[in-house]
C-alpha cells in the first residue's frame, strides 16, 4: 500500500466557527463538502479533541468562512494550530455574528455558509457533521484558497538559496507546519530572542513561530 | 441567502468504482475526503439513484481512481452522465481489477484508493459512505484534476470568436454539461447527421454529444 495516494485528494481551506453559550471559537478545516442540493446540506469533519467540536456538540450550529487565495499565512496560523481554550482567536480578527450568534471571519474571506447540524457520524478520532444550510453569503468574488495552494506557499517560503556547507557541517533546519516559515540555525530568530547559531533542539519550548505564532512542537525537520 | 457561496467549496474529481457479483461499474464523483488518519478513512457521497450506489450497497467496497489534470474530457464524459445500466463503461477503458475484484481506471489517472465501507449515513438524496482504506497506490506523479479546473476547461471550450448577428437573428447555442462542447445551430453536427442550420430543439433525442457522448438532455442553453 502506498498511503501517499491519499495526498492526491483535493481540499479547500476554511475557518469553521461555532458557539457555546456566549463564547465563540473557530478553527481551520480542510474538509467541507456539499452532499445534497435539495435541501442543501454540507458535511464537515472535526477532531473530537478540538474545542470547536465541544461547541458544535452543544449549539448544533456551525459556520464555514471561505478563505481567499490571497489570505496571509498569519490568518491561517491564528485559527490553525492554536487552541481557543488558551486564547481568544477573534480578539484581533474582524468578524460578524450571525443572528444565531455564530462567528463569520470578515478578513481575507470570500463568503460564508451557516448550517444547523441534522445528523452526525462517529469516525474514530473525528465526528462527521451533516449540516443543513440555513444561510450563506458572498462578500467578494475572488478565488478561494485550496489546501494544495497553501502547501505551494509553504514550499515557496523555504529559502531558495542556502549557503553551501560540507556534508558534515549541515545544520538541521525546521519548518513550521502551520505557515511554512523555516527556522535556520545559522540565522536564528534574533527578534524572538534566539541568537544565530542556536540549534533548533536548544530553543526553549515557550518560543513560537515569528510568522504565525505556532508552538515549537508544530515544527518538523526540513528534509 | 446567497446560495452561490456553496460554489466556493473546493473539490477534486474522481472515478468511484464498485462491483456487484461479476459486474463492475464506476461513476464520476467530486466528493471524496479523508476523515481520519489512524486508521485511514475516506468519506464519499453517492446519489441513491446511481447504479454505483446499488453496487456499493451490496459489495460494501469501493475504489477511487484519481483523475490527472491532463485527462481528456472524453474520459470524464464516459464515466459522467452515462449510466452503467445501459452501457459497459469499462468496455474501451484500460483498467485493472484489485484482488477484491474492484475496477481501477488506468487511463489518465494518477493512482487509486480502495476502501471497505465501515459506516454510512442517509442524507436525503445521497448516501455518505465511510470507507476504511485497505489499499492504495500511485501510478505517476502529476497534478490531480480539480473540479474548478474542469470548469475552466469547459469555459475554454466555448468558441472565443463567434459570428456577429443582428440581435433578432441570434440563434440559441447549447453547451454540453458534461464536457463543455458547444452546439452552434449555424454549424450543426454534420458528422452526427445534423445539418448546419438545425436549431437545437429540432435535433432528435437519440443524438449524443460528438465529444463525450452525453445525451441531448445533458445540454443547457449557453448564456
Amino acid at each position: 500500500m502506498n498511503e501517499k495516494a491519499l495526498f492526491l485528494i483535493n481540499y479547500g481551506l476554511y475557518i469553521v466557527g461555532s458557539k457555546k453559550d456566549n463564547l465563540i471559537n473557530a478553527q481551520i478545516s480542510n474538509t467541507a463538502f456539499q452532499i445534497t442540493d435539495n435541501p442543501n446540506t454540507i458535511a464537515i469533519s472535526i477532531n473530537k479533541s478540538n474545542y470547536t467540536h465541544e461547541f458544535i456538540e452543544i449549539s448544533k450550529l456551525f459556520t464555514i468562512s471561505i478563505i481567499a487565495k490571497t489570505a496571509p499565512l498569519s490568518l491561517i496560523g491564528n485559527f490553525g494550530f492554536k487552541s481557543g481554550r488558551n486564547i481568544d482567536k477573534f480578539e484581533k480578527i474582524s468578524h460578524l455574528l450571525t443572528p444565531n450568534g455564530l462567528p463569520v471571519v470578515l478578513e481575507h474571506t470570500l463568503g460564508y455558509i451557516e448550517c444547523r447540524v441534522i445528523n452526525s457520524l462517529d469516525v474514530f478520532t473525528h465526528t462527521l457533521y451533516i449540516g443543513q444550510v440555513i444561510d450563506a453569503d458572498i462578500f467578494k468574488k475572488e478565488e478561494p484558497m485550496t489546501y494544495a495552494y497553501y502547501h505551494e506557499i509553504k514550499n515557496a517560503q523555504a529559502p531558495k538559496s542556502t549557503p553551501i556547507h560540507e556534508e558534515s557541517k549541515i545544520r538541521k533546519k525546521y519548518v513550521c507546519k502551520v505557515c511554512g516559515w523555516v527556522y535556520d540555525p545559522e540565522v536564528g530568530d534574533p527578534d524572538g530572542g534566539i541568537k544565530p547559531g542556536t540549534e533548533f533542539e536548544d530553543i526553549p519550548d515557550t518560543w513560537v513561530c515569528p510568522v504565525c505564532g505556532a508552538a515549537k512542537r508544530d515544527f518538523e525537520l526540513l528534509k
